[in-house]
């Protein structure tokens, strides 16, 4: 199938963003979006003329999110899979946003050897989430990658962004709660010092099962825990702020 | 005035606990206890036969409501100044608590020179929250002193928390938010892993302004953040959870 002059294969679905009228190609044998990349990219914060790079950008979702929200914006994104780079650049064009998205293959680990350190104002990241030896490996390769701490971790993550942020550089990542000490410790060994954190919880009486993290390269120690995002209400049903941050 | 043979001082009150009728003596012009207090007790757990030392204790709150929730409990106050160790001994003698709660006078950097290392089970503190330099200081000092680092900064209550804490003991401490990093960071430095996290919040769509931590000494990395405390409900008054922590 083509749209607008995209290819779109067999297996693959064409998803509405509900902003801008933008689209994502994706394939449920791949790791496809969640509430988690939707959040992320309305937690970040975008200044005129920042250089962004979103670090793991699987399919695109948060450069073409971000796209939306901050129509000036320029975003790069960086993929070690080339299954995902490739459909990532598809999206992209059927969106015609060649000109303010660009999807770079290559390992976080060589984020500083692909581009000059201090050169990005803004770093977005969705890691995988699972530690090695966490979690059960997914038989299927490219969704391990994406899940599991396969060809980085944590550390890798933290350090490198250091290396690649600029002085006052903002670093913003979505990951999971029982990995916050790890995340916090690590950024502030890395000189990225944690300044506002957010839950999310499924429920207002239950535990969050996301953490949103915004920390800025050489930031003085003092943070700030934001009110709790509740995805549900008691009848099970999406929140207003959800709500809000899916279709406003 | 005299009450069950124990002296109540001009300028003094006696305040209803709600806890197995125990009565505590406060004084308004020194530190009087709050919720943050309240909360620590009902969030600390302690074992039958484990030793506990309560840091700071002021006026003895803490020792008091742990004695009522832990019937079989023995627990020492630790507490540098010598107003409030004077009133907190009266406070446990009003209770005739003198068998299970030893006030003891001295400065928390000096804690295992007091007392032998490795030789707590269980460690509960409501430091000072105010870091040098931050906040107004209070003309009073007894007050500045329960509530800046003045006698004590966070990282001398975790390191010598440490110390003192045996294998596998736990660390117990409320604080404010805003010091999190420092606080996480600090502990695992010190080998008190963080385990549990807690937050309160006064109303569910407001910042915390408080935090609940339990770490555990050289415990494994991976903590639980637990549903969020919230202290009023839309029409100001306590929620149910906060009724049951100070009333059931």
């Amino acid at each position: 199938m083509i749209v607008n002059g995209v290819t779109v294969k067999k297996d693959e679905r064409i998803d509405d963003l509900h902003r801008n009228g933008y689209l994502l190609i994706q394939n449920a044998k791949y790791f496809c979006f969640g509430i988690d990349a939707v959040l992320l990219s309305s937690f970040a914060k975008i200044k005129k003329n920042e250089k962004v790079i979103d670090l793991g950008t699987g399919n695109g979702i948060i450069p073409i999110l971000l796209s939306a929200r901050y129509p000036s914006s320029y975003i790069i994104g960086l993929e070690i899979q080339e299954t995902s780079v490739e459909m990532a650049i598809r999206s992209v064009r059927l969106n015609s946003l060649q000109d303010r998205i660009r999807i770079q293959k290559g390992n976080i680990k060589h984020l500083t050897k692909i581009f000059k350190p201090a050169s990005f104002q803004v770093i977005t990241v969705n890691p995988p989430y699972m530690n090695q030896g966490g979690g059960v490996l997914n038989v299927d390769d490219s969704k391990a990658i994406a899940r599991h701490e396969i060809c980085c971790n944590l550390k890798d993550i933290i350090e490198e962004s250091s290396k690649a942020l600029s002085f006052g550089g903002r670093f913003y990542m979505v990951h999971r709660p029982h990995r916050l000490v790890d995340i916090l410790y690590t950024l502030r060994n890395y000189n990225i010092e944690p300044k506002t954190i957010r839950f999310v919880h499924p429920y207002v009486n239950k535990e969050p099962n996301m953490v949103l993290i915004e920390a800025i390269k050489y930031g003085k120690p003092m943070c700030k825990i934001m009110p709790p995002i509740i995805v549900y209400n008691e009848d099970g049903e999406y929140t207003d702020e959800i709500n809000k941050i899916y279709y406003d």
